[in-house]
């Protein structure tokens, strides 16, 4: 069993309006110096170990995870072999 | 400046059911193995670097950007004091 964890973040040249507003109300709260927020995904997945898994992942992260067009992806894959 | 990147996610006892569409979706692609998706959130900000900022970031999580009763953060702060 291995457990991928993806991390989707909107492209940096965008305007992220949820981070905009989680800024705003990070100001509002006393926090004036924060310079920017950026909102993004998480995702973490279990599946079953397979040699072409990180193939399988960047099909995923393409074809369902992310937008490609708008966002950026990163994952990383654990293996949890030695815990079985 | 320092970045902040904190990951919230649903405390794992919660049925995560944005994570079980994503899981569906991704079934309906031919993953049918997947054991388990499941969703949260990525944030990342820009602060200037402060001596108190690791207790800066957990009252902000605590008190805005996460929900401690049922969700968990881990954050983790990197310091660019280097390419200044």
């Amino acid at each position: 069993m291995a457990t991928v964890k993806i991390s989707i973040m909107l492209k940096p040249a965008l305007l992220d309006a949820q981070g905009r507003v989680v800024q705003n109300a990070l100001k509002s709260l006393g926090y004036e110096e924060i310079e920017s927020v950026r909102v993004g995904k998480n995702i973490e997945i279990q599946v079953p170990d397979a040699a072409n898994l990180d193939a399988q992942v960047k099909e995923m992260c393409g074809k369902l995870l992310a937008n490609p067009v708008i966002e950026d992806y990163k994952y990383e894959i654990v293996s949890a072999e030695s815990a079985k």
